[in-house]
């Protein structure tokens, strides 16, 4: 397309796309995001698949008014998997000071990326969003580094050039929630569909094909669920566990006092004192030191945490500014907590989020896109939140926590009698 | 108490109250609607009963410093069940015109009301909030009229006097849900223990000792939980149904389509053309002639309304503006419908409301205090606008439709089999 | 593309689509509609326009494994624009009763639509969702009729063949809500710039480019509103007004006794008696005979329905079954209701709907999709609603009724004043 | 009463409460306390007071069947200003290790409270709900300490014995929001006149007679309303700020970039990399060391945090699991965060919490019941949340942000220019 005198797009650059570039809606949202951003494109070549499993390729010269509107509109392409025909080696400059990486830092996404060093693509590891990516001269390898933990002198990949993105492109040929990301299944709609597919994904991760994360509110406790979600422990659906002290303290509570923060688990109605159960539980682990040794000690002898120290289930409980106390198993500093979550998530290929925005979102950017993430929670806002976050991978699940557990727990039994139902 | 020059309450009346009126608050309530009103008060004689089975008395004079201040403060303690010691005789005066009550008339609370004739009190039949009172001479009986049915010549009750209430006193003895009244059990409540009470409560009604209205939104087929609600019709736990157009279609669409509002109900995904599933059903049902006529003739055979005409459950569905069609069976004046359901809820002892806003309330505002609701939706604010608009007694579960009624159904059929759980 | 022996798609037709198809994602969704819906297709030509302006155009061969199948995939793509190559004329019947089509009949989209007669398109008129198209010989013309209206021996179009949807393309151009259909400013998000923009095409409709509709609940005479909205009602902001029994009922207890639903709109506190004010000032308006002639006895002074029979705005007060009263001038028959929401909605530009759920929907579904939207919310679910229900060009504005008006008349102030802020 | 032979309850104690027990419904609290657990009263004497400021005195012996639970039933009395007639010293215990108190500790409210030491009541002070007491012998004076901070050795209140609490009295005079504890003001109900009640007690406390304390989530940043609540610090209306990394974050991306969150402020569309504005701000201000740096050198010149800067406004900004960064001025550590909040929320008299859950939470936790509590969110869930967990005092406003703060700014400056509105 030869540009127009009066409006010159002389900036340009060739990019192609391949894979399954159609379904996926890849090429589509490529030009929407050209046009919308304001440059042109000319199509040289569409190559389209003829059924659904052929994939397909697309080569294409956008251009734009000015060098940096182009370049804006390579970096938006990129994430949809459009990458240069002739790429360069991606620029790298070694961080000045510990913590804070040089100004013009390329940052990270949560889908795979790789860099290109020497001519050669090299996969990103650690993958995560909101990072930037460090190379290892050394070793030849690259990974994602969180702002807080860049130290003088490694290697910072700088801007866009000589990366690319491979999207998580979504399976069209599978009719379950897996196959439609970022879907939210509403509190209007059948939910039971769903909570067998849930199933079949946890007994598929557990059965060795996978590693089940599970953060939890204290909502789980609240709903009295507790005994629900302490079979998935036991049972071997949880790999590891994600949660506050609240959640901790309120199973450590109903274990103490039959009450979560005040209310009878039994009756449903308040007791007098209750409110104060929260904290005499509590006060009673941190005389003992650890979560662990009240069970050795023959002193909390059920529930969440009981069955994870009992399974050796690994689990990070981290702090927060409303917490009361707190256990003495929680890691009070935000970035220590993320540190061990980020280490204790990696392999995971599940993550089942219930009744927690906070710790929902923490996670959520933590883990990579090809990570399948369900968010139950009766708020639809939070399942918003956690895609608008970037997070879209998420199947969202607006539902009442203990019913959705009752439900799994049947589910999971019944296939475990192989009726499979 | 002497007034005190300066602000001279010099309009006075003497009122006693009776009953639980310490432990169900009566007392305190109207002694503080007297000062928040701005009135004083003097005690003049508390009898409180030593244990709780024991009935209270008080017996105190109110006044303020002008008429009309008074008459407010009574009206005010009026409904706490406050008195006059002293009363008189209830004002009448002849309706003017049809459809309208004279200014001034004495409108209706849904708490039991009397009124008193020639010396003697009358109960008020009908009773329900919002309306006036109609004193029918010939039958000496009163009755609650909505201002749309009166008609020239009769006889309306005006102002206050000569008018008394029985407010409905909360039994503290029980520990249950029914046992504090306008209590909502928030989504992070333990919810199973309520739903083992309110299949007490619908056993005990469906055993000879009451009668069940259940009010349905058209979430109860969206979340999947029409079989579940088809149980509870054909079990005999459903003695009257109001619902809408929506409902009633859905349900339909089910049986013929296998979907709703064109979900699939069996895997949860959208089905091409599935939005005129609704709109095709109420057309072949409106070929028919009713919903009668299409099981009769054995093209609907599954499902709730199907349910409803096999087993002679009597329904109202009321019309609204958004509705398609509508099904013939839809009475489409509001008017009509709400005189339907005023009828039909005679003798309802039990209210159970899933999943509908604008039902919940019309249906609210028709019942007198006395009877038991019980308002299930995902939405906090649908059970607080229920509470809000009058209806105090309910009891909101906050929580989704299709495990509520799993779990209510599982609990129905536990009691069945005796294990009474 | 030759079909494989094993999965044999031999039924195929040849469709093209026109427009900006490529920026308005047309093309795209249709694409996917064939392939998620288990058809193929081979692209034959495909003219994308050089610029933004330039409309594009491709031609496509679908095919699928059964008639069904292919029908079902046709259906789809249409409602994006997608048309048969070669069309035949659409198909018409006969209706063989009142009040019902024959199974099969054409059910419509709020998109434009044309039908084919004897080889040539003509226009249907009054379109509307959810609804039939009959065609008038005499005339030539066609038009959406609810199933309801329908009368026996009307000519109604059969099945897809033989019509066509002109689907609204948005302009990508303009960077304002209205250029992005279904967007929702959710309540994170800063609502100064959309409020401005609402204004802005307000303002332009006044001064003779369009008509206003204005839809309200209650809540706008709650939250204390009522001064703004009679503001712009005077101002000629409204040309017609959708509303029920409660926005005009609240909206004159605010005349007679300074209540809404008995809070006072000057201090916010509850008064005593003052639940009794709605259902007073219902039968004073009753005993008058209407809101007009209480406007014109001297009665009712102030307000917006006083506003209205001022300025001469027509409006449709639409019955519900939680009405008390009514107020004399509120249709209280469902259908007879809609059909003068349809009349008198004919012409409008612009909706505005204000703080109610039902009347969203009620009136979402009358119009026609090239009608601009605006829903105004505090509950992100009553805009996740309308556009589930067909409404897609909804923008939502998740916000609180009383500010969001505050601002509006500022800016309508401003715009008047020249300034254009 | 003479205790039957059969429900003997042998166990009883005399209890007097004093000051406005009828219209702040504590006597009759006291009564329906004691009978709902289970207990019995003998009423000896009720001196009542004649007009609304007499307080009022009352005299009653609780019995029950069990020592423990007359002690539950003393307990719960308390909570409403029941105290022993002829009370007890308070028992007092070592401290055996550091970080927990010994098993049986008094756990303090948020009401203030005075501990009896030999014949004396001691006020305690930094009142806080959650915490044990200690006392120290040295200066006779005792404290609220969190678990967390208690060290060996030092002296523990233990139990309820010899502690009396002095609950704040609802002012019945006042009918405005703050003479009404824990009221709401729903979105339905009229906000004006509540923000313009909040606005007088900010004039009040900044013309010398208060401190105020402001709790601000991001959304005060997302929904545009940055530059109103710059003019709230500016003009002196905040003396100390607590908030999150996030707040921080995006008040600074909007200096740097003109977005939030990548979303623009002036437009309101997103914007091309924009995700990565608030990573790459974050980095900025943690290359120069901290926030006042960034000031200092130049660098910010504009929004909440410069304002807070250059007014020498303290603030605290508490970190959590799902902070990007963070900046450097977060305090990452939990407990530290609290500790900081807590010295910093001293002398506090009034504190406006803002679009956030989980600060509003842990500063409802810090604060005594006497500070006046407004919290303002779209969410209804929040303000319940605050209440539920203790923070009884607050007046809830559910609202959007921006208008609120648009609002309460136009309230502030007419105030300032004497008009008073």
């Amino acid at each position: 397309m030869p540009p127009s005198p009066t409006t010159k797009p002389v900036f340009s650059e060739e990019i192609k796309v391949a894979g399954h570039i159609i379904d996926s809606l890849l090429l589509p949202k490529i030009l929407d995001q050209i046009i919308s951003l304001g440059g042109e494109f000319r199509l040289h070549d569409v190559q389209i698949g003829h059924s659904r499993k052929d994939p397909s390729y697309a080569r294409l010269t956008v251009s734009a008014g000015t060098a940096e509107k182009l370049e804006e509109i390579l970096k938006a392409v990129q994430q949809h998997g459009g990458e240069p025909v002739q790429p360069d080696d991606c620029l790298l400059e070694a961080a000045d000071m510990d913590g804070a990486f040089p100004e013009g830092f390329y940052c990270s996404t949560n889908e795979d990326t790789e860099i290109r060093i020497a001519g050669t693509w090299i996969p990103v590891q650690l993958q995560e969003m909101d990072c930037g990516v460090v190379f290892d001269p050394a070793t030849k390898s690259a990974r994602c580094v969180p702002m807080s933990e860049v130290t003088v002198g490694e290697l910072v990949v700088m801007g866009r050039q000589g990366t690319r993105v491979r999207p998580v492109e979504r399976d069209r040929t599978r009719h379950d929630a897996f196959g439609f990301m970022n879907s939210t299944v509403s509190s209007e709609k059948p939910k039971h569909v769903t909570v067998r597919e849930i199933a079949a994904a946890m007994k598929e991760a557990r059965d060795g094909h996978g590693r089940i994360l599970v953060v939890g509110g204290p909502a789980v406790v609240h709903t009295g669920s507790r005994d629900l979600f302490s079979w998935l422990i036991k049972e071997g659906y949880v790999n590891v566990l994600f949660a506050g002290n609240a959640l901790a303290t309120h199973d450590i509570e109903q274990s103490f006092y039959g009450t979560s923060l005040g209310i009878s688990m039994s009756h449903g109605g308040t007791t007098e004192e209750g409110h104060e159960h929260h904290l005499r539980s509590i006060n009673r682990i941190r005389r003992l030191g650890s979560i662990k040794a009240a069970v050795d000690e023959g002193v909390l002898t059920s529930g969440i945490m009981y069955e994870c120290v009992r399974q050796d289930i690994p689990f990070v409980l981290a702090g927060s500014i409303r917490d009361d106390g707190p256990l003495p198993d929680v890691i009070t500093d935000a970035i220590e907590a993320q540190k061990m979550m980020r280490e204790r998530a990696q392999g995971v290929t599940f993550c089942l989020m219930i009744a927690t925005t906070l710790h929902s979102i923490a996670v959520g950017n933590l883990l990579p896109a090809r990570v399948k993430v369900v968010c139950v929670d009766i708020n639809p806002a939070t399942v918003t939140k956690l895609a608008d976050r970037g997070t879209f991978q998420t199947v969202g699940v607006v539902t009442d926590a203990e019913p959705f557990l009752r439900i799994l727990v049947d589910e999971l039994r019944a296939e475990e009698k192989g009726s499979g139902k």
